[in-house]
């Protein structure tokens, strides 16, 4: 299986490194930049995973290992499976 | 605007982070995991962009800020112009 996993701090947790980066374009003159926020993601290859159990088996990773729940969501993407 | 730009390692570099996740990964017993890439992203809101105009744009915050052309590639993808 193929898959993308997009970690991102959920809506209301202070993101530093895109309020950084929003200052950074502003003061390199690019005025429109209205926000940023940062995220995340990992390409994940693996071998053979039960039919079906795609998304279950990212999910896990995610529990285990990737996303901190408390401040961080993810969305998930099978590209092949 | 609305935009993401996505920024990842090119292939041949060393990712490190990917290499640890994917360690940390076999450890907790997923032994499916063959390769993780790290990489990231950024949610990118602006003002009034000329119509036509929003990839050029974004490339340009690539190209000043955001993108390490040595050792990054990027995608972007506008959301809603």
């Amino acid at each position: 299986m193929k898959a993308r996993i997009y970690v991102f701090l959920k809506p209301k947790v202070l993101d530093p490194q895109g309020k950084a980066i929003e200052k950074a374009l502003s003061t390199l003159g690019f005025e429109e930049v209205k926000s940023v926020r940062a995220g995340k993601f990992f390409e994940v290859e693996t071998g053979d995973v039960p039919p079906g159990k795609e998304e279950e088996t990212l999910r896990e990773y995610c529990r285990k290992l990737l996303v901190n729940a408390v401040i961080e969501d993810y969305r998930i993407e099978v590209i092949e499976k």
